[in-house]
């Protein structure tokens, strides 16, 4: 007989996840950051059209990961239906601070099988639209 | 007596908000589209650190913006408990594809008060990763 039984994963469960991925990740404790993560994730990279597959290679990228950043959480959107978040975050490297956007996915056990980063980068705003807008 | 209760929205509603925001914003049905959003709307683009106040200027600057651009929906995260969403795009102006990230936060009746833009672009990927990644 097969357990066909999907789990059901709560809303808070996801958030909880994704709180720990980064806390972990600003800890350099990477046992724990691991333990989040499905063996066989799957990470990307769309702008680079970079990718990295398994755990153990995705949790070395990030140790191997240069400087001396920290990350702050902004905003988790958790949807357990769909088993998967999204992640606005906020990180500094000394008085460098970047903006990013994580997409993540999630097995019936909680553990991150899909995560896919955006960094996007500041530009100039183009002309035309200054009477609607404000900056800030 | 003051109705101090606050209205259930479910990740489907969240999920069709955004489905029926791009479907309307897509066919230029500005009508439908503003039916989507709360009067008290703020719109923002961190990367130029734009924003709009307001329904109204807020459908007008979608009127005005230029381009025969036309949109397809990637991903929906929808977060009932949070009352929020995030989603992925790809954008099509003739031959040129872009991708966007959106985030959207919703009144209790389930119109859109706050969505904010990332139109993240591509680079180079940095030296010294090659062993743990493959590009696509």
């Amino acid at each position: 007989m097969t357990d066909k039984s999907s789990r059901t994963i709560t809303t808070a469960a996801l958030r909880a996840a994704v709180e720990t991925y980064w806390a972990t990740a600003d800890a350099r404790d990477w046992d724990a950051f691991a333990a989040t993560l499905a063996d066989d994730l799957v990470y990307e990279l769309p702008q680079t059209r970079e990718r990295i597959h398994g755990k153990d290679r995705y949790v070395r990228f990030n140790e191997e990961y240069p400087g001396d950043w920290h990350v702050r959480i902004e905003r988790i959107v958790a949807d357990s239906e769909g088993r998967q978040a999204a992640a606005r975050t906020e990180f500094t490297v000394g008085a460098e601070e970047m903006h990013a956007i994580h997409f993540f996915t999630f097995d019936d056990r909680g553990r991150i099988t899909g995560v896919t980063d955006f960094w996007p980068e500041s530009y100039e705003p183009p002309a035309g639209r200054e009477h609607l807008v404000e900056r800030y």
